[in-house]
């Protein structure tokens, strides 16, 4: 069984991301070999291997020039990294568009199936949110797909506060 | 009774706004003085004639700070305007955030009351999809009140489709 030691909020650690990005990184003991999990805000991600990561969620395909842009455009960008040893692998990620002032949404979480089931994902989701606030947004939102309605309210998301409702313009649909 | 006239998709019309912000205007003669209603991309408004605008709709006051930050970080924003001669009045206002590339959000859709309930509101948002599909943008999105969930729906946006919640985040609600 595996155990977790949170180093969140300490020095930074001898990751492999930069100082200024690193959000910290968690230590995983497990079969006797040491991982650490690491959190960036790296935005210059190797994009073949965020769409390999999606690929293993089983999302489809998306224009590599399309996904690039989206990455630069983002507000904040947070992956998340399994290093071992020198070995350092994409296993989770998560984005979000913003004013910079009131509103941010949140797109494109994904947690890699072999990593699900561990908190990590909650963990993704609160390095979000972390961020977000302390740029002072006061506007968090997203789009829930109805099987993670329940993990995003374990968060602290409520849908349709107040009434308000989530809407998808699609063409022609008059 | 007023009439209009589309001038849309034609030549730049002799507006106040620059040609290249400049998105077509419509005419209406009321009681025989003419007015036209002026569509403009240009992020450069005044921000304290918004926060009237949003004032007159009953919206609480924002720090003007913010408000001009949130509008230089929108993808795109687009303010409507009465000229009657030489003067120019705000009289409506939205503005979206995006990736660039996949998805975008709409936020702050204001059309003074008194300018209400003659389709220029619909007009507005038509603007706002024209533009965001023009930019390769898929994925249109917005958070509706539920007074206005079926001016949305009219518009070809669906509430919640395939199941989708919006959710926003509320601090300390766990």
């Amino acid at each position: 069984m595996s155990f977790w030691k949170s180093l969140f909020n300490s020095q930074p650690t001898a990751s492999a991301t930069t100082t200024s990005s690193s959000l910290g990184s968690q230590v995983e003991r497990d079969n006797g070999s040491e991982s650490q999990i690491i959190f960036s805000k790296e935005k210059d991600i190797d994009v073949y291997e965020l769409e390999e990561l999606c690929d293993a969620v089983g999302w489809s395909r998306r224009p590599i020039r399309k996904v690039k842009k989206a990455i630069q455009h983002s507000f904040l960008v947070i992956s998340m990294w399994e290093q071992r040893g020198a070995y350092r692998r994409l296993i989770g990620f998560s984005r979000a568009t913003s004013d910079h002032a009131f509103n941010a949404t949140i797109w494109d979480v994904v947690v890699h199936p072999e990593f699900q089931g561990r908190g990590l994902g909650k963990e993704l989701m609160r390095q979000m949110i972390k961020e977000l606030r302390s740029e002072d947004i006061s506007n968090i939102t997203l789009f829930a797909d109805p099987h993670v309605v329940d993990f995003y309210r374990q968060l602290g998301f409520r849908p349709d506060p107040e009434g308000i409702k989530g809407m998808f313009w699609y063409p022609n649909s008059r």
